[in-house]
């Protein structure tokens, strides 16, 4: 049926495109954005071209800052410039933020060291990350990457460049999750949980 | 965070407003559309937009078609110009379209009646469908809404409708496990039940 309204066609093709959305969501979201009135339309587009053009990514920590503002982190005077807590992604600098114990900088690495997928240090701002320990005098590096083995590779790699250094580098604790039962937990939580172990 | 960076800060909420969005994917996408080129985001726009102006609901079957084409169903010749099958939404069209089995018209009912969410009959294009019976000589109609109370429901209130006229209704044949919605179901499942409708 689709091939004689091509037009919807293309809007299905380029909806498709789009990751994160479930396949099995791509019709109905065409049924909605052909069901919505032509002004909500037209400000959704706006919106999604606005923001491309006015938001874009600090240049000392890759956070997403507003064109003409300064950078919510680097030039915050409240914040701990000396504390830099690296994660891989905005998404998961948002989460860590949320816990409102955290007053230390940020630097978004913009993904993982993965090999398979055509993605070397260079691809990260790993360099920046260096220039930044060398330039700034940060004293301590929370490496936070996710425990997935190219999360820990790339914390190691980046340990790695760092060595020599007059920092601390550190990383999350690792452990059982508040709120979970011992009896439902993975074994290798367990076992790290038990291994790196702290006093009561 | 977000709020000292008002334009990301909008450009999620005016995602959060489309639904079958996950809320969890709200920030990858929005990291994905700040991170595309602007020559694909404005390409993404300018398709949105252009769908909204030229694809358009068919006046006789409501079925979306492109806006200076005949409708792909009411003016196909091949199709069987006297069978009506009824079908929720767009997506369910599809669905049907799928087997292969069906080879007549369909008629988009735009939902179901729903009085908690203030959708009546009137809502829908149900009016539109006893007059087609009436102008075009339909025979037979296919009730193929879902089997939800509301769309058993809708189904009840249609055969109702059409009582005193000479045409036959049928409904889907009950392979189609209840509590399921067309649209997600696997095509043989539902060309069985298309072969095997019953009168109503």
């Amino acid at each position: 049926m689709l091939d004689q309204v091509p037009t919807l066609a293309q809007l299905i093709k380029t909806l498709q495109q789009i990751p994160y959305l479930a396949s099995k969501s791509i019709y109905r979201l065409a049924t909605h954005f052909l069901e919505m009135d032509e002004q909500h339309l037209e400000h959704l587009c706006a919106v999604l071209l606005k923001a491309k053009q006015q938001v874009l990514r600090c240049e000392t920590c890759f956070v997403w800052k507003e064109k003409d503002r300064a950078c919510s982190f680097c030039d915050a005077p409240k914040r701990n410039q000396k504390l830099v807590c690296v994660v891989e992604t905005w998404q998961e600098l948002l989460t860590v933020e949320k816990t409102g114990g955290y007053d230390g900088l940020y630097h978004v690495l913009g993904g993982v060291i993965c090999p398979l997928e055509g993605v070397g240090p260079e691809q990260l701002t790993i360099d920046a990350l260096i220039k930044r320990v060398d330039e700034k005098g940060i004293t301590e590096i929370i490496l936070a990457t996710n425990q997935t083995p190219e999360g820990e590779a790339t914390a190691s790699y980046i340990a790695h460049k760092l060595k020599g250094k007059m920092i601390t580098i550190s990383c999350l604790a690792r452990g059982v999750p508040v709120g979970s039962t011992l009896e439902f937990m993975d074994k290798l939580t367990v076992y790290k949980a038990l291994s790196e172990r702290r006093p009561f």
